[in-house]
């Protein structure tokens, strides 16, 4: 199981439109097949950042991800959000294993 | 929802014993019934960085793991294995719902 951090911070006049949008896409991310988890968190003392937690079972279903018209929407709509380039991290799940996701 | 990130760096001799405690503990996290959620994941290009993804259904539930025998377990064994002090982030989820965690 292949595990993505996207750590976000927005411009504070867009944290609905982001959510808002974010939520759109995770909704729409989470029904492919190799995505097991797309979870969404946002920052209790600062509200203008959220991590993406993607789940993905697959090289392949990272990719597949990136092919989706929801990730093109959503990559177009928060784009001018953002207060800074979003970061990312992968990393690989210890546990729970593959049925836990 | 309540998310708890944890990093944590640790000392490279100690990649294994933490991983090891780290997975009973959250093995035994996990079955608290305010925990819906204990994660462990580990960074692809530094094997010595984790993150800890802990998801309380309630405040209550975050109070109640600090006193479980397993949570003083792993503190102890793991805190001369850390290369710095780890650091920690809260939020709340905003998607999935609380159904989904």
């Amino acid at each position: 199981m292949l595990i993505l951090h996207v750590h976000v911070r927005v411009r504070p006049e867009f944290v609905a439109d982001f959510r808002r949008a974010t939520v759109e896409n995770a909704q729409a991310s989470v029904r492919e097949p190799g995505i097991a988890r797309f979870d969404v968190v946002e920052q209790q003392d600062d509200a203008t950042r959220f991590v993406l937690v993607e789940a993905y079972r697959t090289q392949q279903a990272v990719a597949a991800h990136k092919e989706t018209a929801h990730y093109a929407k959503w990559i177009e709509t928060v784009a001018p959000m953002m207060a800074e380039p979003r970061s990312r991290a992968w990393y690989t799940a210890v546990c729970p294993g593959p049925e836990g996701w």
